[in-house]
């Protein structure tokens, strides 16, 4: 007999071991990442971003992703996600073995040129690259491709962003041949109305399929509302950071990704389920905070614990083919 | 001409004056107090709960409350509000000429018995007998009445509380008379499928017009996506508190109200009137922290700044009559 697999309602998609620590100043030791990794995995996070591919002189935080991947791979259940700016970062990220690549796509160009010093032409170009790039790999090999919509909601640069370009972006990354679009509040500027417009006008121009995850931020306090409005509209994958570790260092002043803790106590007490321990996560907090003791973490239910009588959602569990 | 008056699609219910202050240790002078009041009513805030009619002997902070209540009242267009615990209080609620008057009637028997040393027969014998008291007025001097559910989503001393039982008294407070009740999240349990149930449940026993407010937390992170919950079943009253200030003594660890400022950045922002002009908010709360300097201030907004570009709602106008 198969063993039972427990399926949730939300995937929550922890990225502190790529968004975290790459705005920290402290460079993390490769076996302190692989533990908190397997940790995390442990206490029933199904997805976790474990890296990016750029190069080590930018990023030196994360110039050992090959080998975290590496590890990574070897957890059960566990989808491994890294992250890669380019061409050469997709290569790298190919042969890691990553089951998935997301590359950032600046909506404001002004971002996107600060950032990663392209044009959307350019992006555009090299996206089309990328995917030729995948298609090379076998079938059975072949990781998903998701095109993230960066400064969807609003740039620091730019200020408001056209909804109808971030659309048109959209369509045009699934033209190329990404599997996905992601939305990306890279700058804490989202708003829950905005959220569900977005969604469901991404949704009509691509289809539910092509876009199921958002990455929100924490920085005007809004980062939960957003994310109810996120489940409102039809998404089922959240970004969040354990302790809200990170943010852009591109985008001045847009600190604070939403606290995985949180977000996985909200939803549990809710109803719905995520297959985490919110308990056994809290611990995982506190191994960061000793792995990283200069850092500030956030979060609301690391200091309040959990309720009297707390109950997690309950597990939907399907027998496996 | 009559002069155009703003109405709005959120009223904010400032409580930091009354549930902020009674939760520190400083005593505010009570020019500051009125400082504060006026300045949050000129910012455009509609409504403040200014005090609470409570023994000195237990509740110094609030000892001025019918001083205040007398000068807010000259204050155009401000609803002012307090809390009266008991008869006593509300009979000195309508001597102070207040617009508005709540009693909180805790759902937990057990954190009534610990915050008002009443049971609940004795509760509603109570209410009964302010309904009475206030019916003595005359009719265009007679104040709103509101019963306010606390620990209606959790109680700190007996855990889940059982929502029959905060549908049930929710239907005797109105059949003894009380204009609304309203729900209060005293503890930082609540969670926004609950929210929506619970308000569902009691508009569909008593009325929609007989619950239109709620009073939520922000002690586990959840505060705002509460709010979104709220008004996706229809209320139309948010209590906030000017930097967070403020909580309840008696549910041990249930610190933290939501913050006034990100509330009305999140609802102006997408898209829904409060009729406050944020900015000025900002400069009311940097006041209150230099007259509670040993205190600290919550929020977001206040660290961040508003978005680039940033557009508040449309304002709507209507004609008086």
């Amino acid at each position: 007999m198969a063993p039972a697999e427990r399926t949730v309602d939300v995937v929550i998609s922890e990225v502190g071991t790529r968004d975290g620590l790459q705005n920290v100043d402290t460079i993390m030791a490769t076996d302190a990442k692989k533990a908190w990794i397997a940790a995390e995995a442990a206490a029933g996070v199904p997805e976790i971003e474990v890296g990016s591919f750029v190069p080590a002189r930018l990023l030196p935080q994360l110039a050992d992703t090959a080998e975290v991947v590496a590890f990574a791979r070897t957890l059960p259940d566990l989808s491994v996600a890294v992250l890669a700016p380019n061409l050469h970062g997709v290569r790298a990220a190919l042969d890691s073995g990553a089951h998935r690549i997301s590359v950032p796509l600046s909506v404001s160009e002004t971002h996107s040129l600060a950032n990663v010093r392209r044009s959307h032409a350019r992006m555009f170009e090299e996206i089309a690259a990328m995917v030729a790039a995948i298609a090379e790999q076998p079938a059975d090999a072949r990781p998903a491709f998701e095109v993230s919509l960066s400064t969807a909601f609003g740039c620091t640069l730019e200020g408001p962003v056209s909804e109808d370009r971030v659309v048109e972006m959209a369509e045009r990354a699934i033209a190329l041949g990404a599997d996905e679009v992601g939305l990306s509040d890279t700058t804490g500027y989202g708003n829950p109305a905005q959220v569900k417009r977005l969604t469901r006008r991404i949704h009509a121009a691509v289809g539910t399929e092509r876009l199921t995850g958002i990455h929100l931020h924490n920085t005007r306090g809004q980062g939960l509302a957003n994310v109810m409005a996120a489940l409102d509209a039809g998404l089922t994958t959240i970004d969040s950071s354990l302790g809200g570790l990170g943010g852009c260092p591109f985008a001045p002043g847009a600190s604070g990704n939403i606290v995985t803790e949180d977000l996985v106590f909200l939803l549990e007490a809710m109803g719905l389920c995520t297959g985490i321990d919110v308990e056994r996560l809290l611990l995982v907090r506190a191994d960061v905070q000793a792995a990283l003791p200069d850092e500030t973490l956030y979060g609301f239910v690391a200091d309040a614990g959990l309720p009297k009588g707390f109950a997690y959602a309950p597990a939907r569990h399907r027998r496996s083919a």
